[in-house]
């Protein structure tokens, strides 16, 4: 694929799906947005999102995207399919690539789990520039993540390799959508950020604003507002948000051994409030041979531009450079 | 290297070294074992381990190792050094690679960690035939760990990648020997074992064999036969190793993805006892998109053999057939 193709990256959300016009060095020349409506049929948004990339090309005539990179919830990376997404009303499996070959016959087409799409996006264009062992965390409405090893994606036997946000942080602990108990995503995403701070209220005697707002409208951000304001009740749950989150990287590292593990999405733009928790959690339950070497970091990639990125970054690593 | 030319595989352990001429179809043409005396210098180690060579090769006069491979504890995959190995007493960092060479000139010699080069033996020689993606738990006085992805082994940035035994279990749990508390190795490990039938008597009233062994000359192997015999505190040990084991392989699952997962070692031998109540909480604990694709099985490698093949594989895997 020559230097000056454009690629086209695609980030399917439960919301939102984003695409835009990428070249091979990273920089989006154009981009579009579009509700996802997830209770219609797939082919719908398919047929949407080719509209709008036609109405981006058409200010770029001489550059229809060379590949398509997609990223999506629960995407299986062998087969191209999504697969019982929770959050969009698919049902049962998909052929999301077959999909997009249609449309754009004779390209490359490669879909991939949003945070896998993130992962690369991360080691081609962000923070892990140059790294061989990467590991990147989407913390969301959900907890994602994308493992990079030995310079490739890990997407193992399953197509499904790297859900971080399923491992068992309390076997007895919070239900989660998946049908387990004590997933890390219970814990350190942003309903789970909100979760801490009921059961805090529940455990704690102090006065704090956060207990004037009903449960069912609390959101991560009205926790992270508090806690800058110095609310003891938001800083402590950001605090043991940390505490989980470090703890179940160290477990992490005991797998693939990054040289760096990258936060992004909503929960990560908190920054220091969880960073400073996590790294010190981390470095506490790393076994001995792993301290003072893997870095916990934010991403360097722009929020909203990970996925568009990461997605276009998959067709190349899929075609060679 | 072509097909015929020998390879030497050493398994470096805490009390045993062994050491054998392996063809490069897997077959061990002939062995030796030597104690490793863990209070002298490696050198002296190394010193032993070639004598006892050259005493194999004169056997075999027109046969000299075209490559060596040496298993290790605490082996760093990347600088070929053993670093502060809990059982030898060997200081901070020693270069094993290095005195390998001198020995051994113009020869290919790589060192890794002994679970990684089990985990090697097992996709070359064993039941990971043709699998890309495995993972080999070596469960002993230790629990040691090796994972492949992609085809490949993984070595992590650090070079000390695949540590699971390390991975906390409980936060608030047993004391390891690492410094840390609640690593799996404190749990499903040999000594792990006879700690959760001591658990075990502490919390029930039922009569045992077992309490009548004093706890410091406690094996896994009286737990076994106690196990064998019906008793049901060695079988609840056996069923709560198990359950424990499980739980943290789901998580393995969650980040790698393997088509299967090998268990050797000592406390593997327990078959069924363990296997049974593993396999049951490793599907419990899965995360809903692997279930059904995970096989948890016994190695196929004979006891003893593993770290010789695998340390022979060791040097096929560097070097390319």
């Amino acid at each position: 694929m020559g230097v000056g193709t454009l690629l086209l990256g695609i980030d399917i959300g439960g919301t939102t799906t984003t695409f835009g016009l990428v070249t091979p060095e990273g920089e989006i020349l154009a981009r579009g947005e579009i509700p996802t409506l997830p209770d219609r049929p797939a082919d719908d948004l398919v047929e949407r999102i080719c509209s709008g990339v036609t109405k981006l090309c058409a200010g770029h005539p001489d550059k229809v995207p060379a590949g398509v990179g997609v990223g999506a919830p629960n995407a299986n990376h062998h087969r191209g399919t999504v697969e019982n997404p929770p959050n969009l009303a698919w049902g049962g499996s998909v052929d999301l690539a077959a999909l997009f070959r249609q449309r754009f016959p004779g390209r490359p087409v490669v879909v991939t789990n949003d945070a896998n799409a993130a992962a690369l996006g991360e080691q081609c264009y962000g923070g892990g520039r140059g790294m061989r062992d990467l590991i990147v965390i989407t913390l969301g409405t959900g907890v994602g993540s994308g493992i990079i090893a030995n310079g490739e994606l890990l997407v193992g036997a399953s197509g499904f390799a790297g859900e971080l946000g399923h491992t068992t942080v309390d076997p007895g602990g919070r239900h989660c959508a998946c049908g387990k108990r004590g997933c890390l995503e219970t814990y350190v995403s942003a309903p789970g950020l909100c979760r801490t701070v009921l059961s805090l209220l529940a455990d704690r005697r102090d006065e704090t604003p956060l207990r004037r707002i009903p449960p069912a409208r609390l959101t991560a951000h009205d926790v992270y507002l508090a806690a800058r304001d110095g609310d003891p009740v938001a800083r402590a749950a950001f605090a043991e948000t940390g505490r989980i989150l470090g703890m179940k990287l160290a477990d992490a590292v005991a797998h693939t051994s990054p040289e760096a593990i990258f936060l992004t999405g909503g929960l990560a733009a908190a920054g220091d409030l969880l960073l400073l928790p996590a790294r010190r959690s981390l470095e506490e339950f790393l076994f001995p041979v792993y301290r003072k070497s893997v870095r916990l970091l934010l991403s360097e990639i722009p929020a909203g531009d990970g996925a568009i990125l990461g997605a276009a970054a998959l067709v190349l690593s899929r075609t060679g450079r």
